[in-house]
């Protein structure tokens, strides 16, 4: 039944009533929350001799996320899982985080509390607090711009830089799965507008669908490495694609890379969903972007401490040949790597 | 003469290619900073004892800014002045800034670079890094989210919730200028787009074309108000207008406020042109908004500090009336002051 009552024009609440409403939800967790939500700006109060970490993204319909199959409140939960998982990649610990959305008309109140409603529950999982953010409207689209602030310990924090030659390239979960979901969920969009009267076929692929829907960062493998007193070289989440990143690390590191097909971590369901797509699960793997995965180097002395972790694959090492960055399939064929964004 | 060189396709670089360009002309002040630009997240070191303060705001083409008149080079300038107005504005020191955009391919390299240039004009006169940012693409417009971090003393931080009632209401500089150059703006803009031979007229309206296009925050204030040794009981940035701003301070300290229209700063040039507009001046001043003036209560104690400084003017006093907020004419007439944003 159609409900007038779920559809409040943004317009009808003034720009003030809109925070309001959306932010009522919020109880801080964060006791060093000084000046939270609704002054001109917030305050807290860092904690002694941390480093302050700070990242920020922008999300934009039709080119980070498609309205057809992405749930408001999963674009509200990725959103914050996208911008911790950078504050993670310095090795540090994300705490507070701003919120900014510029939507158009067509979106209501309640499609915004639906986003925010996601945003919640990635900030309680994560215990993070919202502190501050704006709103404003668009004329299409909707815009997302978030900021992470976290800390990390002075001797602690990880940037692009340290790998040296002969570091272990590692890196956590499995590649690829977030690519194949965006795949599948175009290719039942595309179902759906020929006819629409179809349902989305997504089953037996509930782990791929929730790889692009409802990504995870991996606080686990900060607090891991922690645990095993591993303090990477180098490190960077998994965003672009690890073609992407590994680039990046070489760069910023001055060295090259040499990794190994056979190494690369591929779940069972993106082996499967790539053959059945005609793909090829290593392109996936090293291109397809939005594991929210680390990619880290450490060196050969720590091998005994992560061999035999099931959530961490020596995938390659560091090369003395700057920026040169090679696959190596299992039959020896050497490939330059090629990544977007790179010119 | 047309010169290609100077029309680059942003595709043609690649996203990472265009962040070196565009970071490339900024050379780091603050000592601070661990690791800048160019990594997961940017890391810095905050001052001891010192809160953290931080406030983000997103600018929309279209609704926050015309391109028709907006130099590339003036809205860089403005975007960072109207964020760092939200970090004085808690009495606090701006230091850091992230820059994120948005761009339709109408934008090329050379537009980017000169909105950068603004960027790092104002970053320079207010001494402020840019430590991170994002880049991303539009279907149509410009969209600029800005992040900035400061930072203040534990016991001199101003929200807007500490006004006593019969505090002194008092604002800096003067007021409804940015509104009526953007009346003037858009005058012209009609002009030239009836007759495009038309020159844009703006002789002896130098100032009020300044206060919309290029406006400055009020850093000298907080330092005038430490020299001075106030600290206000609460504190706003003037964004939206007098009225709205006022309306804030109000809720947030539950008091009321009485307002002299004869005390209310207005700029001869102002004057003038609402008498042009046909406009009246203490609306310009009241609901104009963007003259990032600094909106302060102070107890009459501080009366005699202040009094006879030019650069700030007693506009009126806090009531025990929560939520009442009355400008008062000459003729001792009352009317209830509204404001946009708030139903």
């Amino acid at each position: 039944m159609f409900d007038n009552a779920s559809n409040t024009n943004l317009d009808s609440l003034g720009e003030f009533g809109l925070i309001k409403k959306l932010t009522a939800l919020h109880v801080p967790k964060n006791p060093n929350i000084v000046v939270g939500i609704g002054d001109d700006a917030a305050i807290f109060a860092p904690s002694p001799n941390r480093l302050q970490v700070v990242s920020t993204d922008l999300m934009i319909e039709g080119i980070n996320f498609d309205m057809a199959y992405t749930p408001l409140k999963h674009l509200g939960y990725k959103a914050i899982v996208a911008n911790i998982s950078d504050i993670y990649a310095m090795n540090a610990i994300p705490q507070y985080v701003t919120v900014s959305i510029a939507a158009s008309s067509k979106y209501t109140l309640e499609a915004l509390e639906e986003f925010y409603r996601g945003l919640y529950i990635a900030c309680e999982k994560y215990n993070i607090d919202i502190i501050g953010g704006d709103t404003s409207t668009l004329t299409v689209g909707l815009v997302i711009s978030i900021t992470v602030i976290g800390e990390v310990e002075h001797d602690k924090h990880v940037s692009r830089k340290g790998c040296k030659p002969n570091d272990l390239l590692c890196v956590s979960g499995d590649l690829g799965g977030a690519y194949l979901g965006l795949q599948l969920m175009e290719r039942e969009k595309r179902i759906f507008l020929e006819n629409p009267a179809m349902q989305p076929d997504l089953q037996g692929y509930d782990y791929i669908v929730e790889r692009q829907l409802k990504p995870e960062a991996r606080k686990d493998i900060i607090e891991l490495l922690a645990e095993l007193n591993i303090i990477p070289t180098s490190m960077i989440d998994i965003s672009d694609g690890l073609a992407s990143e590994v680039k990046h690390l070489a760069f910023e590191s001055n060295v090259g890379f040499d990794i190994y097909e056979e190494k690369l971590p591929v779940d069972t369901q993106t082996l499967q969903l790539a053959s059945e797509f005609n793909l090829d699960a290593t392109m996936c793997a090293l291109n397809g972007g939005e594991d929210f995965e680390l990619l880290f180097t450490v060196p050969q002395s720590e091998f005994e401490k992560i061999k035999n972790n099931m959530d961490i694959s020596i995938i390659g090492h560091a090369t003395e040949q700057p920026n040169v960055c090679n696959l190596i399939t299992p039959s020896g064929n050497v490939f330059d790597i090629k990544a977007q964004g790179w010119k």
